[in-house]
């Protein structure tokens, strides 16, 4: 067993990560591994999502990880990430329609960067319904919550596992409860604090983040995170 | 003499500063005259402006402050900042378009908030040239360079003479020396640090953060502000 791994998820059911096979589902499914939650790499191909979770136990030898098409992967826990690129948000939300159940919380992860049609990554598309987080909602079974949260941590960091974190990831969404389940697993990686960003519609402003953290790494040559200063680091704002 | 106060600013001519009756404005002033810059107070009139520089006389004994009327203070200096509220910006800078000069700086710290037109304050207008520092660039003379920078300091803790400050400040421009130009006045203020966040058209995001601030505010009950991780604290980007 890995030194410093915790044998107490705060969920016991598994995490189903869809789109895992990507940098960034993959970075955050390693890391919660470590913190000893049990996850599930959901992929197109059920092939590809079980090479994944290979990758993963190697970097993690006891991580409870299983690696399954995304459709069986998103049965497997209650709340459901989502972390394909924009340009495939609406045709993996189609899928999901016959698979996501009402009370389970989909945590939308996309950010509608220039990037996937084509343009710049340090500009951002118009999404109709205002943002991505904001058609996923439009898009889930009725009764099923979207949280939008993880645009600001980049994916490079989180997927290296000797690297150390030490910043802030925003989390929007209309019902506080939702968000505290959510955020509770985020806080499960030493080095990230959740921060409550107000209702869903914030996304709006959050997933810009991405492009603006990119512009900055363009010019620092570093891979930038974010911190809200002033929130008093103590306190436990998800109680 | 105060303690603590520089005595070798920067800049040698003053910082114009229009809309300084404001909160963020006279805020930053008085953050800079305490730092033993030079700075002049402008307002639409000279009897406000030279009020608020009494105030700020009075938490700055040594300061170097006059207060005029806007059109006289932006002769005052090369780099001019503007900060008004939104429904102010256009006007003002139509007026300033017989002030100011080619080679002068317009540093742009309006943030259009839906509270502009009686919305809220978590959420923003579209602006048709995608940003305020835009719409600025739009209408200053031509020769006139705009930067936008300024917009996540609580201007309550900033003009606050006893807060201590420990954030960054997102500048956005397409000229890097002008850019750094006016880093090094902001950086003048103990706890900030200027952060490069690319081209103006990144004002488009970092205008947002400001309602995005707020929203954190309103949940935290407190003055936030940001910081960009993974930058390497001893690097100065702006040689």
């Amino acid at each position: 067993m890995l030194a410093g791994i915790h044998k107490l998820p705060v969920v016991p059911e598994p995490i189903p990560i869809i789109g895992a096979t990507g940098a960034l589902g993959w970075g955050f499914a390693m890391r919660l591994a470590r913190a000893g939650q049990p996850v599930v790499i959901g992929s197109r191909s059920a092939e590809r999502a079980e090479e994944a979770a290979g990758r993963l136990r190697e970097v993690a030898p006891d991580a409870d990880v299983q690696g399954l098409a995304n459709d069986e992967a998103a049965g497997k826990g209650p709340i459901v990430f989502l972390t394909v690129p924009f340009r495939a948000q609406a045709e993996n939300l189609n899928n999901l329609r016959e698979v996501l159940q009402p009370g389970q919380i989909l945590v939308d992860c996309t950010v509608p960067t220039a990037a996937a049609v084509g343009g710049k990554a340090t500009r951002t598309l118009g999404v109709w319904q205002g943002s991505a987080a904001q058609q996923a909602q439009e898009m889930v079974p009725d009764g099923v919550t979207v949280i939008g949260t993880l645009h600001t941590v980049s994916a490079k960091t989180l997927g290296n596992p000797d690297a150390e974190l030490g910043e802030d990831i925003l989390v929007c969404g209309d019902r506080k409860a939702d968000k505290a389940r959510v955020a509770r697993i985020i806080e499960l990686i030493p080095g990230l604090r959740a921060v409550n960003a107000g209702a869903l519609e914030m996304a709006r402003i959050v997933e810009q983040l991405t492009s603006l953290l990119i512009s900055v790494n363009v010019r620092y040559k570093t891979s930038a995170g974010l911190r809200i200063t002033g929130l008093g680091d103590d306190d436990d704002h998800w109680g």
